[in-house]
């Protein structure tokens, strides 16, 4: 199969200097701010953005220099296949986050749930949408132990 | 910024040759399924996903020769910014689904809510987490007037 060649779109501005400082999903910290700054040739995209309240940011897990086919996730000392865990040390190094959209100025979109790196290189925008995006009936596999009674586990919040 | 250089972990096989047959998301035609055939050198990554009943599909619009920066979706004849559309024609031309997981016999996985085409390129699988992935509140820009009062739009229903 041919490789595939990415231009990356952007970057992506965060608190976040090291990975240790970073909540294992944006959603259990959600009073920080990042923003992404889009290379300005592709500002016109953004038009109607603003009308949600959340997207979803593809972006590249560059400081990532390793493939863990099985690993152990933040949340537990069992180890589990990688495609069964939203670890950076995967294949392709893809990373995928939905924040929430503060503000968009120019080429500029503010958002907080962030778990991303500082300057993270941003691969896509896409829009959530409910009725496309949210599932009822999930299961979650090892990580539903961890929430029982909707408690949010201690490691989640650093 | 540096291009990313991807290598497609498996192929996405479905019954849809050509994007008219395609339903705008896979949650909309929930009978079709379709399968991933993963590259055998990335199957032990596969550990423990089967205990999940959705996974978020990252794939390689492959088909798409174009980039739109404005475009009319497939609902409304409003035109919008790509980056407010789920369009295939997009910058780095990366499509993002949630399937619903059927089974998973060594290195192919076997799911319904099927929206890509046959013979798609893949470049990640991650666990569907509801703790992660769900949002509540939401509001879907230009896409929530077609939805009024639960209802699904006739135009998506092929």
């Amino acid at each position: 199969m041919q490789n595939i060649i990415i231009k990356p779109i952007g970057i992506i501005h965060t608190p976040y200097k090291t990975p240790k400082d970073i909540p294992i999903q944006g959603i259990f910290k959600n009073n920080i701010e990042g923003f992404l700054s889009l290379n300005e040739k592709y500002c016109e995209g953004l038009k109607d953005l603003e009308a949600y309240s959340h997207a979803i940011l593809i972006y590249h897990f560059d400081r990532s220099q390793k493939e863990d086919l099985i690993s152990k996730p933040f949340l537990e000392n069992e180890e589990h296949g990688i495609f069964a865990i939203r670890s950076p040390h995967r294949p392709n190094h893809i990373g995928l986050s939905i924040v929430k959209i503060k503000k968009i100025i120019e080429n500029k979109v503010y958002f907080t749930e962030v778990d991303m790196l500082d300057k993270t290189p941003l691969i896509d925008i896409k829009p959530f949408v409910k009725q496309f995006d949210n599932r009822e009936n999930v299961v979650s596999g090892w990580v539903d132990k961890h929430f029982t009674n909707g408690n949010i586990p201690d490691r989640v919040i650093l």
